[in-house]
């Protein structure tokens, strides 16, 4: 059975909290409940991270290797500017599909660019905490 | 019963002709035929437009209003500077899912940049023609 | 009697429909209406073309000189990119008078800069569809 | 009666003297002389203010505030870098419209860009010191 | 025989008319006849193809694969900004030589930057008309 | 005992007037007298000035050398462009402590960045009316 | 009463140490002696916080939901590029002040911006450790 | 006998007071009297002028209009914004020799440019007050 | 008989040698011998030049005054920088047709630049030696 | 006897597995071998430290003061970023050189710049892991 | 008796000859008896060297060095490129005084900026070839 | 045994003479020197080369063709612009270690950039003259 890792980067522990008119109003245990519910339907495992460390985030994409399938990856604010995120996946050589819940082209200029997108396979934004159902989807039928 | 609209833009008639390395090689209408299999597991209505025009995009948008409930739309390259094709999006006030086949932010530095996402309600790259299923989806279920 | 030709670009066949915050809600047919009522009490003629198709607009500035004495030209979003439309302006050597019914000032940056204005003999903005009767009173008067 | 107050920047003082290559060769007397038959035609009353002092151009705008409905403005080159005329604009709250006598679109870069233009109404450029006129007829039917 | 097609941009069809002291005083017929006799020296075969729609100027390009040899092609201002043409010229692996009869060059900052002339395998400029007939030339002795 | 000068640049005097939500409904004098309370208190002296003309502004700097211990400023929209203010400041030889009202981090972006907080000793912004007199405090302090 | 964080980010704990030209020779716990001090003074209760780590800080600014009334921030050199801390103190929906020591706009032009004041109350630079006393009377007095 | 006007900007009231370090130690009358000599030894007339009021520098330019040969300008920091005062050079049609005493290419990076001096004959600069001296004789021999 | 020099750049002798996947593997002898012959077809005379050193180009490009009928010139890499050799273009009121073997806007950003272009009367790259022939012809029948 | 810190930062814990191509095939380990076996060779002690959290790099440079006599240290990613591990290496007043192991200039264009090269004393790319090496001969040797 | 080098940098040996609109119609040597005559009013010496290859300029600034009081140096065109002249010049401790024929700031925009001028003590630009008699004034009551 | 050319550009010949606080007091014979003893100590030949002229820089790495196994270059200013020596290492295919005795991170903004790295195969600065014995280091064990 294909097993994959859903890594949730900084601030997303506040989910539910934070912002609801930008994020909704599930928190991140909910939305967990939600994938795990699909990957079963889906016939795939998936198992969960989340820290506010970028560095601890670096340390999970690693540990992953050889583990995991495949990782789907909210790096929250890190997609922005963490080079060092984006050398970890490049260094993993596992397929990752970024994921963002809100419409990251709508929002501050500063959010239009990700510097992880490009050593990812794929990136689902805008589509709220579905995102992250497709994005599992994505990889399971990949 | 819902319906989608599937709006294919410029060079896209030419899938699985051109670049096949970047887009594969599945055709456009081998690509309609996956869309409308999964419409009906869904349950929902899918039809399709392709143009190499811009002002024809612009004339099937307008069209959309009233007969559809949503657009999946890969505008193709007028993603990256058709300010005309955004403003018809934002006029009709549908729910609209940009996809692109390949991973736009891996390609040249002008793909990386999306002048229609912004009033799109989410956007599905590098996932092949399975973000097309994956944005039916999200429509269908948002 | 002198002719003058109200060209109106992408889109603003969905005014009154698109964007009532922005746009207002007469349609372009009463607009039409009404310059055709300012047109007759200045002494002149007013004739209409609106396409979403940039080469169309083209054609038809184009097919302009000879048959007109100026053109009162709203290109939509084409007044950001259109360097072809610029051209054809350029190419027939009519006094043309850019109109934008919004204050293209206040909205999105990329709506702040006009191609085509440099070829124009002079811009109004802002000033809702009262915009175009200002336009063909200037070329009436000019 | 409505009064609306007719705002002149810096080296407008200098009009027909200045450059009439570009400005054309009436000065500001005379179109002031000009404005006021129209404002007479439109029932409605003109006055009329000119200074080179930024501080000055402030002041008056402040000073309008109850006791005009609404100005025509021309603010010289301060329009490609008075902020504070922006603020002061912003601070009356009453319609302004800007004017420029020459398309600035068809100058140097630097005057292509209004800074107080997002705080005005509108904006009407390249039409000669009608222009004056056609802000005038805007702001009286507005 | 080898067949070559010569496709002709937006405005090229003013060519003669519009600005003369630019672009020179033959018209695209004349041009064409010249590149049809220099053809029949090179023994080669020469079609043409003119539009000002940028999706028809596609079209043509991708029903120019399987039936020409190569294609000589002046996209008029849509070389300053045409990702589409871009990609359909990459699609058809045709090798296309982009011709431009004014030296871009000594001409506004925008036309110096060509978007199609990545994907062409060269470009002629400054030459005149006679661009086309040494672009013609390249193509049948390449 | 001590003496400070409390300057206010463009439009402050229209503060409780101009734009009520972004900067309160306390009027300048208002202000002013809360200063000379708090001036009071920490029993040092303050004296006031206001003009919207940045060269009396200058001439207020330069005749504050030798008169006072040190300016309480806010430069209003000159912040952002007075070059000379920023060479009166300078010259004096004063430690000045620059007050922002508002926030300017959370307005347009042209307010973000302050050509005159480099010659300052150090600057508050978005505490309202509040940071004037912490800024007189720093200066007592100081 | 009123509860307060003090938060200290990235080689404030060198504080006394590093640099002393720039930031002066007082260590960080005296610089809490005295913060603790005025707190009693102004009647509220400050706690403090210190972390080099990006991410610990978030959490520790997470954490403080629910348990302090506001916050005065330092966030080191993290200003310039942690729209993480960005993010956690937008969820917070506490007021936050952010202090720094030195006068940013004096030192290197990528010190010269905050990603964080955007979504902090206000700023205050440049007046020393004064600075942290400003920010908690502006908070106590808020 | 020629008569040329020497007009200095804001801040110059303040030489020999302000930053000896960057501009010497004469006041601006002993750099008046040194002119006023080389005046009479070249057998011109000099006329001396200056304000920190960029609009009173305006007024003056404009009434140097037949009552100057030409004029010896150091605009101070309205250099390198002041489009206003490069608008009045423009309108008197006097040659002009723009001034800086300091060599502007070795301070901050905003003084490398001048808006000003595109409207000027030339520009001395970095010669100390001998620059007054060297512009007035190119102007005396012009 | 029109005589014309062929002038060639920086690291051109090393063509045959220098990355011959870019360049071919032609010496820049078998290229001089190629356009010698093209140009007895012709009927005109060929001379020829290269060198290293920018400003031995500049003397070449002197000594040509008087002496040829048009000069067709690869400027090498000193195409993107070197001014000195645009202004030597500039003095001499030859025809010059600037050549790149390669096409430069496939390789790196700074070589789809060129400085000296626009005081050439055209540009041919990318047609590999034979732009040189092309180039040739177009000055001979100029 | 010197002692020297030799700290990794994010992803070369990865050495030898990450991007072989990029980075080659020795693991960390390996590399630590070597260079404690030439700091034998040099008379010099070598200590090793490695992390991917940022703040615990800091953390370690703070720990190096007074503890070694320099550091050799490859911040990985962070090199681009992290103005904190900056702040850090300026605030130890230690000699720290700064190594990648691959030339970072004929990467992508983020890692042309380092935001923490300017506080070392120097800096060695391109040289693979023997880059660590000459890097404690020149403190060594220092 | 102090001694002064005229450096004259690449198309200078051209004056005269090259774009005399924009140079004046006096040649080099015409120039340079101009400038000697002076030299003997003022009680100097003048020697003279042009060259138009760049390292043969940097060898004679070198040479320069214990030989002469001071330099007037026209770099020509190297003047916007040449950081190596900038660093001879730097490098020998002499006053150098940067000389332009015509006014740089009414050219190209490339020709706005010196990378020589700020190791140089001033520059004088647009007062024709007066301008070197003024620079060497300058130098010889320096 | 292995040969190695030691290359050094514009100004090093002013080496101990040139600025010595940025660059030390050692003269270039000196440096030499050192670098045959090292390069004796690692049983390899050293030569030299210096010239100011890039062209003749050019031509001494064509000759080290076939005659050296690699090359340390310190480019001096020709570092920052010289595309005409990047492409003279490109074609010649031997390893180049790039040297800059100084830190060129830690001076002006243009140094920061080297356009000849990308071509080399590393790059050392700031560790003195001991960076050219470095670089021989690397290139006899690499």
């Amino acid at each position: 059975m294909k097993k994959f890792l859903i890594i949730n980067g900084p601030n997303l522990d506040m989910l539910g909290i934070r912002e609801p008119g930008v994020y909704g109003d599930e928190t991140l245990d909910t939305v967990c409940e939600k994938i795990k519910a699909r990957a079963e339907e889906l016939g795939v495992e998936a198992a969960f991270y989340q820290s506010n460390i970028e560095g601890e985030l670096i340390n999970c994409i690693h540990a992953a290797m050889g583990q995991y399938d495949g990782i789907v990856m909210n790096p929250g604010a890190y997609t922005h500017y963490s080079y060092a995120i984006r050398d970890a996946i490049a260094a993993v050589h596992l397929p990752v599909v970024e994921v963002h819940i809100s419409n990251i082209h709508q929002r501050e200029e500063f959010r239009h660019h990700s510097v992880t997108a490009a050593v990812c396979c794929g990136q689902i934004c805008g589509l709220g905490t579905m995102g992250y159902l497709l994005a599992l989807e994505a990889l399971a039928n990949g």
